[in-house]
């Protein structure tokens, strides 16, 4: 196990009704909010209304960011951040899923930075102060809502690049699985596969004895496998519901890192599809990973898939170790096809004659991933594979 | 799932001379330190100099409360607390295992405290301000270095109880695994008891949608059952050491318990065996599982000792439910044993004629748990099967 040094502070109120903490938690911090929402789904299915009548039942000031892009973009952020200073924010609350929380993260941040906000996206080392952040959470998938991570897009050099700093970490974030009763069958899938992503990043990874964190990352993958599937056919499970919002923090708050060499694999590959076609991260994530799964097993990597084989998906043990391995590698795909998700870079609309650039991209800044680092003919063969 | 308010503040320094992060941490909340430890293993295995001479360099000074017995006693508490008014101590550091650190812990509080400390043991609501508290751990067990609780001897009574407050949180703890090389194996063997112990105390419980909880549970089961016989036997094993100081912060520090209705079990009923006889709480722990789960093994909580059968010690699941659910309590029987605990009370001193009165004060607060509530009767039927 490497050394680590574990802090997450984030609160989380997490359940039914769970809401109505919401005016005593923010006025811990001031009486001027700034909302960060995306599109009008708070409002149909009620959030908002809820949200602004307790605001103005605690004397609560607000103002508004909405429009929030699902790969949330660098002009929002600006805006975001001329908005607390002009109005003088206590806090920024994001209600959302993760493009929501990211792009307050980084408003936050934004807010007591002189320049250009772009830089604290591609310099996190430039972020001095941050104003305190809070989320409701509307989907399972980023985990964003417990971490000190946002990912900010810029169309006009089509990057999609991930800043950080400890203060990122919202002050409380609010998880009420029926908020994510009326997610649609499709962002389900998908958010599902980002959480398993985010798992795969930090289990496949060559640290021997990180032996407790690969269990518990077994553990979560589980539970995403059996309610993934479950929130999709019953939208309104709450058991489903609520296991895949708890599994959405716990996959990447550091639990499972914390001790282990991570350095991830397909979040980066597939940040260049995103940035290039603004595609869903969660689909991309999952048409990308069986086939990254493929490229990268090998002798020296052989007994991570066996043990997620053998852990995972109940494979017997009695067999070949590669067919244990590919097996592993097949019912992972199968599960995200049986999620409705497609299954190849081709179905999403992206195009092959942009497949070297976007290798390239993933690439500039040296090698991909540290489970088996991957230089841009590796990546290109992954995209290609997969397309 | 049940709704859950998660906050787990404390920061854990984790690995190999972490210790180093002493002075500065410390700084962060004064100059004036209450050191609180037990015996004399700090001072030969040399932590004890390392500490002095960390906080000699930072001109921080400290003032010592030693002697800590193994189950605190109120009286050493009361000394502690009378210390830091003395000394207008900034924060109270232990360097130990549990019971230093719980006797850290109380102390703490009862420096604020203006009657007998006796008084914010038996009812923690009177705990209103508590100085800052941080731990260096050199015994894998009791969680106490990541957790709000402290469990207090009070000899003259015959009580040992516990109490807590979300400031009775550690500040940060350092926990550097080669600091438990030289715990010998009963008390490693005890210690990798009172980790699972603490397990189980989450893990049997009827939540049904508790799924996540109830995988993340086993995963740390695993842990333990796998590291503890190799601390054992290969105590100067980095592996095993760190594997299990990790897992006994993780056991008790809220994240298998969130979103269930754990009511302790076994911990209750033991607390009467250490209060009366002074036994060491971990052995006592191991000998009584093994009953306890034999005695609440019925048709409405066979499901939890199938999973347990099957997820935990791998169990085929083609047979009888009852034979799974039997197999496994056996084998949690044969595992504590082949760690060297004694697998009677009887054979830890404890007398047969104590055994009702010890029945009787565990149930004086009313049943014990809710796995299956237990009354005098059965607490008593418990402790004569494993007497």
């Amino acid at each position: 196990m490497l050394n680590f040094e574990y802090s997450i502070p984030t609160k989380i109120f997490f359940g039914r009704d769970k809401i109505n903490v919401l005016g005593q938690q923010l006025k811990k911090y001031g009486t001027k909010v700034l909302l960060v929402y995306g599109g009008g789904s708070i409002k149909r299915n009620g959030i908002y209304d809820k949200v602004s009548s307790i605001l103005n039942e605690n004397h609560i000031s607000y103002f508004e960011l909405s429009g929030v892009e699902p790969n949330p973009r660098i002009e929002t952020v600006r805006k975001g951040a001329e908005l607390c200073r002009q109005n003088s924010i206590d806090i920024v609350l994001a209600i959302g899923g993760g493009s929501s929380i990211d792009c307050a993260k980084v408003v936050a941040a934004a807010a007591y930075y002189d320049g250009e906000p772009w830089d604290i996206v591609t310099d996190p080392g430039k972020i001095a102060k941050v104003l305190p952040i809070a989320s409701i959470l509307t989907l399972s998938a980023t985990g964003s809502e417990m971490d000190t991570f946002a990912v900010i897009t810029n169309m006009n050099t089509n990057e999609k690049l991930g800043t950080g700093h400890p203060d990122m970490a919202p002050k409380f974030s609010i998880l009420d699985p029926t908020y994510t009763y009326s997610v649609p069958a499709n962002q389900t899938a998908a958010g599902t596969a980002d959480i398993m992503s985010h798992i795969f990043e930090a289990y496949f990874e060559k640290t021997k004895e990180a032996y407790l964190q690969n269990r518990m990352a077994e553990a979560l993958l589980k539970t995403c496998i059996k309610y993934g599937k479950i929130a999709i056919e019953e939208p309104e499970n709450y058991e489903a519901r609520a296991n895949l919002m708890w599994a959405s923090s716990l996959a990447i708050n550091g639990l499972l890192s914390y001790g282990k060499g991570s350095k991830w694999s397909v979040h980066p590959m597939e940040h260049e599809l995103s940035a290039f076609y603004d595609i869903t991260h969660g689909v991309g994530l999952a048409i990308l990973t069986p086939h990254w799964m493929k490229y990268v097993l090998d002798e020296t990597t052989l007994v991570n898939f066996v043990e997620y084989g053998i852990n995972v998906w109940n494979i017997d043990e009695n067999q070949d170790k590669y067919q244990i391995a590919n097996m592993a590698i097949e019912k992972t795909k199968e599960y995200f096809i049986s999620l409705g998700i497609p299954s190849k870079l081709s179905e999403v609309g992206i195009e092959e004659v942009k497949l070297e650039k976007m290798a390239e991209q993933a690439t500039r800044f040296g090698k991909v991933g540290n489970f088996k680092p991957l230089d841009k003919q590796d990546v290109l063969s992954i995209f290609k594979a997969a397309f």
